[in-house]
């Protein structure tokens, strides 16, 4: 890998989503976030071309709207929860804002795939995806 | 996030492992990983200090020994199998090579934290720690 690029993200597509606001997007898959489409630059066709309708995937997406800053938190946002280091939280903000999606395809039309419930805003990069290979989210 | 670390990842620590060899490297965590070290910067040390041995944990990595420019691959580098979309593969040449490891913590000493079966190189930069909270990895 070149020193140049080394750290850098080079998003391959972007979210489009009705969750616009940063307030209303729920905070967990089972609170109701809305189907969307994962739009890929038209470079990725050959990335994305064994995608098909029924895949479970992870998506991996860049919380661009999230502070990096932030060490510790409380769990969801409530005042009464004692606060935690944010490593042992799924809060967006973090050093590097990684969002984990485990999502199903729906739909192919061309460079978009639609999948179900997704808990990112739109427009959020997405910088990667990984077929689910069974039990274990990292096989 | 300002504009300029807008796509830059900061790691926040790097692998400790007697991986070394890229050849070397086992290709799922069930062939025989070895344990490693996280090795975080102390300027983390809020950030993990609610980790805890037997917790299960998803490690973020970077790859920075693969190539991002390859967008098709024969998973598990099989010559026989067929040549697969990066994105319905696991392998670790990707745009955006980030690893995805579900580890059990096994030991902690201040801002060292060790794991059973890693599959990542001695060095690889760490981008992020979540708890798996569930039988849904996204959780």
């Amino acid at each position: 890998m070149a020193p140049e690029d080394a750290l850098t993200l080079r998003p391959v597509g972007r979210v489009a989503s009705p969750l616009v606001d940063p307030g209303e997007a729920p905070r967990q898959p089972d609170e109701g976030a809305p189907a969307a489409w994962l739009v890929f630059d038209p470079a990725m066709a050959d990335a994305i071309r064994d995608l098909a309708v029924g895949d479970q995937v992870v998506v991996l997406t860049w919380l661009d709207r999230s502070r990096r800053d932030v060490l510790t938190t409380r769990p969801r946002n409530d005042p009464n929860a004692p606060e935690l280091g944010v490593f042992s939280t799924r809060g967006p903000d973090r050093p590097n804002p990684v969002g984990l999606h485990t999502v199903r395809i729906t739909a192919i039309e061309g460079a978009r795939v639609r999948v179900d419930g997704l808990e990112a805003l739109d427009g959020t990069p997405i910088l990667d995806v990984k077929p689910v290979l069974g039990p274990i989210p990292d096989r």
